[in-house]
């Protein structure tokens, strides 16, 4: 279930789209077996009507072929004790997983059970994020004109070759990659990464890259630190599960560095003021120049092993091996879908910010209007 | 001018701690001659009274020693236009620098003279930044007994050795170091290669890591994307000028291992339970679990370069060598200090959301009964 | 559909309380025929396990049995346009009502149809305001001992007598009178005038009160004007559909009043610090000062009329008759529940905040801690 | 001191435009000598530049002539606590005044001396308040053509004649009058009662209404509850010292009448659709609707009296006479010019999140465009 607060009016989007989005959340070597027998439902609750949004939040809700299994256990109304006493899948989850949110969560909120810190930290918990993604999308495309790739650029310890960025056109190609990876060689040597992870019992993680294309110069903003748009797209980023790191365009290579290698020269082209390079990521200042928005984030390897970890049992104190709900070597493919959506829900509220506006009609006015009048282009 | 608001009242704090950090911030090797004639006249402007905060907010203003030549240029009112028209200082500066939001600005706001962006954008403003954090500090250290430290782990091409993390205990010994490290043989490296730089009329970037002891587990959240504490870490590293680059813990290191090597395994111990490592930086699904919060954060290298980089000019859209305000070669060691008084900035609000209070004493007094509460401990 | 953030563990909550409360919201004389047929099939989605909250956003689904009449003209995804043409429930609604939403929302968002408008801006969302005003009452209650009640005090030109105020076992005879209103013999003439304004196909509004008992003193602030508890009720009351007027205790009888009858003078009893009066409404400076927090809200009548308003046809440009889709005499009582959730998540929002807390227990021993160490009771 | 963020370039303000509003600040009929003697110093920090907003937050210090008598009683820094003891007005205050945040806020904060409450809860802040109103009524001048004006309509038993609504150009006349009231017989009255209630030591409340001229169709929204524009506006009044009631247009009236006579009725005009009444206020379902806004507050009487109320001794427990400060007795025309200030600042506000905008020229190029779009105008 999400809700996507400040959608204006007049952007097209089915519940196709986003069940298709959602799909593309699915993919990627290294899922196990669950992913395939998971389903999502999707469902408008509120907000769009006959295909265009009305300008009120958009609701949408994801269900779960898998909820009838659950339906007693995760029950929001009581449940017979001794009914849920029988049930194996009541019984409560003592041996918090590291890595995860797990018995930080216990200590802060007084449970004694992992389960509910479990469920809610979920990953499960990106479909909400890839369904009012695919929102932002459809509104950024129609509105103004930017379009969002993403590939993963790292995975375990390969790489991809240096330089590689997609562009839209792209997409298709590296959605039918197993591992959504732009570079064939790397793919493969990424296959066989995933199978030996898999042989040891073990897990990978990696590195995804977003590219935005046609993002106007102007948004975000200097003036303040917490309206910089590099600094808001750092916190969606880091928002999602397992993600750990951030960086905008080049920036840990950058920062090894001179400064007459690191930054992007300006010149005047037939098409305006254009970069030399886009090591910047499109952003300078926190506010976006004009050239692509590129942003990397990197993804620990899944905490629920197959091989399990030390942990403590919470009732007695007594070391114990952590409990172990999953078996996907990597989801890092996946990770790569769900950084797409949490970078257009950011450049599509850097935009209204910026083009105010209620209506596609009058956003694309404004937008037009302001290019027109730009004191550089 | 700074403003922080939400303080509780209690809190001891002098304006000669807030002078003491804000002369930490212009430490450093590699910066210009700026550094030592500028000088920060602070004083409070409000929400302290006799030493101790009132719970109302805390307005601490910055003075500068420079203004009295910028004060016609810099006029808030209006000042004689032919007055103006003669002083070198007020001519418009119309060849963006590559690297700072120069060009972005004006074009958002439409200005046909960077000098409003250059200003507002430089990080003399995170002096403003490091004077709040100093109260957010005294804040953690005496309700919360959380220490801070940081240090300088690359500068240019070269890394302190593996493994190194400074304890509170080692913050003079930190400060004392010209770059702010604590690897001597690192440190000897880094002024070589600051020398290079500035032989070549070029610039450095590099790493730092600040460390939070004594955190208690539970602050930030994994129910909602934005109050996880990572994500708002990750927000207000990157916000700081010249930042592009974040990662929690070991991030990048711990996307290119296998599992078993990523995570931290818990233990019972005689002290409760513990991690045999801090690879997660002490946060897991986005809360603090208790080990030390460990954040790194990538600076690029200084922009303006002596050997100046090709713009065009935006008042005749013709190529143009951008325009050249400093000549400092690395801020690196400076922007580790601005980076305590973020991430203390961070921890406090984190703090006060889980403890609630109004005042120190309430604030100690909640943390004891969490603490000898805990499910486990 | 509701989502409710920040809601601390251990708060016990059943959909029946909720559908409770929802059926409450129904009650009061003078309401269309509509009401007893529309009927609220309540379900959480989310954030509640076997009748306990888990820390985490509780998401609850208010259905309406009316949806499926609906379910072409409002659907989502497009529909077959030559269907939706046959259909005279889909025809364009083109003659705005006066006191609605209906032109300035069609102006705003761009739409020729009022449709979108009038479903957004509905009195139905209210039911969203008392599904989750249900769990902030529990949370009330249970963490902090507070009890909620409200009652009617005007309605048309009829007024309950001067001084009247119920306490929370007063409640259900308040439910069980037809307008809600303590005092019966201005319920009987309340009853008259709905009656007589029925007979000319007209509407009433009225003034209920709310009042909380058991608030501690120290819920909001004085020192920021966003913190102050007083605005922060005046935002959530005013937000209400058809609420255009607010006050805190007696305040437009204070106003006209002299300063030594218009201020609660401060005595010491056996039970600690006590006021004579309570014309303040228990809110001094934005703060609760122990008092019981009272505040009113002045409803205008509802502007669907039987006798439709003067307006213009939005596709014509002529003069029209407004649109006309129900045909309530009065909606004061339900308000007056409506009016009790927005004041329990008002002061549930700011219970949180002085005592922190991730946990029902935390708060209760964060609260007993505060209460045992004011410095004057 | 006040910081305005998210202000757009390119406003022209001046310090003497703000020290002219602090001025009227100061004015009405009832205000003690203490208003006389007290100056305003108006400095800009930043944001401005030769008389022009440069898009980042505009930072105003409002000094105070009498803050030399308070240094070392008010010093921030720790002082001498021998040289403290000897000073009168050192000396802790513990009869916390009854109309104040004093006592709730002692407790709140764990205070023993009322000092800090009562300077911070002071309405010595609505100086900045209006401070930074100014940058808000000149940006909504300048950029939309909005005008604002206040009076006062009831002080005390006195009320000016019904349905008076002045238009901006009776400001000038307002602000001749003692009492800042446009009817002249109501304002005689006004006087002898300010003189009466003098004579007994005793003090005023009354009631101040704000109108804005010029403010388009569709600011704010009804699509959420805190988007409604009146919601809004009823904390930015509700938060002003002494203001307990907020009303839109005719609320409480309103309230007492039947649907029939209560709202506004449309018509097509030579200059568009138009209301024939303006009862709502400019408002329905939380946005503008083209008409002028107008808003009334409730102001208490001021509750410091010479004639001293009842209260305790914090320190000994024992029954007290309030302290008491200052001997006005009334605020209400000056509380209409703060009142002025907030509606700006709502207003501009919500006519940056229709027009987004980060200059005057683009909010003006956006603002037109929406004009010229309207479904119906």
């Amino acid at each position: 279930m999400a809700i996507l607060e400040g959608v204006p009016a007049g952007i097209a989007v089915t519940s196709a789209e986003i069940a298709h989005e959602l799909g593309r959340r699915r993919l990627g070597y290294g899922r196990g077996a669950r992913m395939s027998f998971e389903q999502d439902e999707v469902e408008f609750i509120g907000g769009v009507r006959h295909g265009l949004t009305q300008g009120s939040p958009v609701a949408v809700q994801v269900g779960n072929t898998e909820w009838p299994k659950w339906e007693k256990v995760m029950s929001a109304d009581p449940v017979d004790p001794e009914e849920l006493a029988s049930m194996a899948r009541n019984a409560p989850l003592t041996r918090p997983r590291p890595g995860h949110a797990d018995l930080a969560g216990m200590q802060k909120y007084g449970h004694t059970d992992a389960r509910p810190i479990l469920e809610r930290a979920s990953a499960r918990e990106t479909a909400a994020r890839v369904a009012v993604g695919t929102v932002a999308k459809s509104f950024l495309r129609q509105a103004l004109g930017i379009e969002i790739v993403s590939h993963v650029v790292e995975l375990g310890s390969v790489a991809v070759k240096p330089g590689l960025q997609p562009r839209p056109e792209d997409a298709e190609r590296i959605d039918a990659d197993p591992l959504r990876c732009l570079d064939p060689d790397a793919s493969a040597r990424m296959v066989e990464e995933v199978d030996a992870a898999k042989k040891d019992a073990d897990t990978l993680g990696g590195i995804v890259e977003v590219l935005a294309y046609g993002v106007p110069p102007g948004l975000g903003s200097h003036v303040q630190w917490d309206r910089k748009l590099d600094a808001r797209l750092a916190t969606a980023l880091m928002s999602i599960q397992a993600i750990k790191g951030v960086e905008i365009g080049d920036a840990f290579t950058q920062a090894r560095s001179r400064g007459s290698e690191a930054h992007d020269e300006i010149i005047p082209t037939a098409d305006g003021v254009r970069r030399v390079t886009d090591r910047a990521g499109g952003l300078e200042g926190g506010i976006t120049n004009g050239e692509p928005v590129r942003v990397r984030a990197a993804m620990k390897p899944i905490s629920s092993l197959n091989r399990a970890l030390q942990t403590v049992d919470v009732t007695t104190g007594e070391p114990a091996t952590a409990i172990n709900q999953r078996s996907d070597v990597c989801a890092v493919p996946a990770a790569a879908v769900v950084a797409e959506a949490m970078v257009a829900l950011v450049l599509a509220e850097a935009a209204l910010e910026k083009f105010g506006g209620d209506s596609v009609a009058e956003i694309q006015r404004n937008l037009r209007g302001y290019l027109d009048n730009l004191v550089i282009r």
